[in-house]
């Protein structure tokens, strides 16, 4: 079968950073080189007696058709059922020391054992790197990071869909437990209301960061969303491992001059910044660009630009910060958000999520963005 | 304030295994350790931008006035609205290495670079322990588990409690799944409703083995669950991190004569353990008592016998094995587990959460475990 990636972009990133084997540990470049399969029963936790389960991915540069994947002997069938295209599923015992025993040996069977091992060092146990390194004394072990997020930066049109849906959802699930909220309920009664949402809507949840009043405590509370305050809902779940990240803000009664004032310069940061994007702009540019349109609002002073890519991991490729000169290509997923920490008015806050496209972006789950949801 | 914790058993646990410092980076460590706290964004993933959230906790042999948790700056409101008793939180950057940084500083901090640190190697990321161990060259690194899981073992009331409630809670909800099933469902439908319920009720869905037929493909898919078909659903979720495992039997009509034999056979397996079961017994004994009784049923020749303990971590202290001599001892929790997989009927299977009292057990969520759930 044939790699469900861009196997010849993993050959040219293999190529350009000296490594023979790529070797990952995590869900999410297990899902991404896999094409979405996962062991079902340790999708959410990874703990279990002795050790741990962990999908260990190999696969040697230029010859996926010797890729392996280390996982256990219970998702066998599971394996079967969905057509892994990774031709040898390798079981071994839900034990990191194991599993890399297992690993190590298979790297051998490769003729790699003094080649170089690209390893994802902030996600693969000591008790793992261990193993590895008797097993592979030949070897050189370097990081993995950065040939796995070039990889998946670009996405796919198939993954594109998928984020416009779930994006899409998170804006319709917002509004519906902004418009829904009882008299007296609290932020934690906001987030399990973002939660059952999404679960009924296929959704995993993740997380919520929510803000009633001006006590930024963001984390779901006992606090209860009092009439006047401003309330911000700042949620995201996954589907297939793919992330969603939305901000919407609703106000209980309406919202105050001055805090009206900071929402338009939010939402103006917002507008400006994304008549910018497009494939080719400078991230760097882009950053700056923010700070100096929140800047031109006369609202910099409690305000804070954020700028990040989206995928299977949050905050991955593109990257933004001043100076960066890497650039924005076609199908990159793009999180902009604009935050307010006013004294008095409280937390504000608008978060979109774009696709670059060659001439612009497509806003995706741009639902509720331009105005208040009054509660 | 006091830990939460019984701080004299692990002064004695780490004195036994010489240990100077417990340093956990797990969710499920920090949530025992801090008495639930857990910085929320980060409750159901980890990975981040260029590194990942972890929550380091430091606890200094005889002296938790002295602990510290490594965390991050956005969970500081979070810390103080819940009154994390852990007198420092440092923060550091969402990156491996940076938080190593800062554990290392603060071991260093509190005399103990020369001392013994207890690490979860199979967790611990081997970027920190590179960090870890440049930062601190005079300190010896040990395995922490046997530390954790002992402190761990023995559940307080309150934790008896939400066991109580969160495995009855299962076992209910596998009873509706089984007993609303359209005709024409799939596995993946009960498993979806499964998760949908489990929400509902504040718990967080992990997994569901399922099996319709005799196929033996324990994985949700799109297998439809046919006339005359048995199925089983094993269902696990949390709450706070606690974790509930249950399994329970449907068949959609009735069971032929065979089926019903082996679900008696299952049944009569775990009566006669659970009968076994109470403070003082060898988890030796009753491993092999459990095989004992189910060749006794005369359908021994496809099944299975399986007991674990359950807490925090599925399979967690107390273990059982052939010649264990480790004794259960009141307020353990133990699965028992019989599988007989019938390569004519299908996978017939109970599995039954029990507390371990003075004289006995306590069934915890025993609804449905006695009788078929017809569809």
């Amino acid at each position: 079968m044939n790699p469900p990636y861009d196997s010849g972009k993993l050959d040219r990133l293999m190529d350009e950073a000296g490594v023979d084997l790529l070797l990952t540990n995590t869900q999410h470049n297990a899902r991404y080189l896999t094409g979405g399969y996962f062991y079902h029963f340790h999708e959410r936790f990874d703990a279990m007696g002795l050790g741990r389960y962990m999908a260990l991915v190999g696969i040697p540069k230029g010859d996926p058709g010797r890729a392996f994947l280390v996982g256990e002997r219970r998702e066998i069938a599971q394996s079967q059922d969905q057509g892994l295209w990774i031709p040898e599923l390798i079981t071994a015992e839900r034990q990191p020391a194991a599993a890399a025993q297992a690993a190590g040996e298979a790297i051998k069977a490769r003729g790699l054992e003094r080649g170089v091992i690209a390893v994802e060092m902030d996600f693969l146990p000591a008790s793992s790197m261990d193993v590895l390194s008797k097993a592979l004394p030949g070897a050189r072990f370097t990081e993995a990071r950065g040939i796995t997020e070039s990889l998946r930066a670009v996405k796919t049109p198939e993954e594109l869909e998928i984020f416009r849906r779930i994006t899409q959802d998170d804006a319709e699930i917002i509004g519906e437990v902004f418009t829904s909220a009882a008299p007296g309920a609290t932020t934690r009664d906001l987030a399990r209301g973002i939660e059952d949402k999404m679960t009924a809507r296929g959704l995993h949840f993740l997380w919520v960061f929510t803000c009633a009043g001006n006590k930024m405590l963001r984390a779901p509370s006992g606090k209860v969303w009092e009439p006047g305050e401003v309330c911000h809902l700042d949620a995201g779940g996954s589907y297939e491992g793919y992330l969603t990240d939305v901000c919407r803000m609703g106000v209980r009664g309406e919202p105050s001059k001055l805090a009206d004032e900071l929402f338009q310069a939010c939402l103006a940061t917002q507008n400006k910044v994304r008549e910018e994007i497009r494939a080719g702009a400078v991230c760097g540019d882009l950053y700056e660009s923010g700070f100096r349109h929140l800047a031109d609002t006369g609202h910099g002073e409690y305000g804070e630009f954020i700028i990040h890519g989206v995928g299977l991991v949050s905050h991955e490729l593109p990257r933004f910060g001043k100076g960066f000169e890497n650039k924005l290509e076609e199908r990159m997923i793009v999180s902009i958000e604009t935050d307010i920490r006013h004294p008095e008015v409280g937390y504000v806050k608008i978060e979109d999520t774009v696709a670059v496209t060659a001439d612009g972006c497509e806003g995706l789950g741009d639902l509720g963005r331009d105005a208040w949801y009054i509660a």
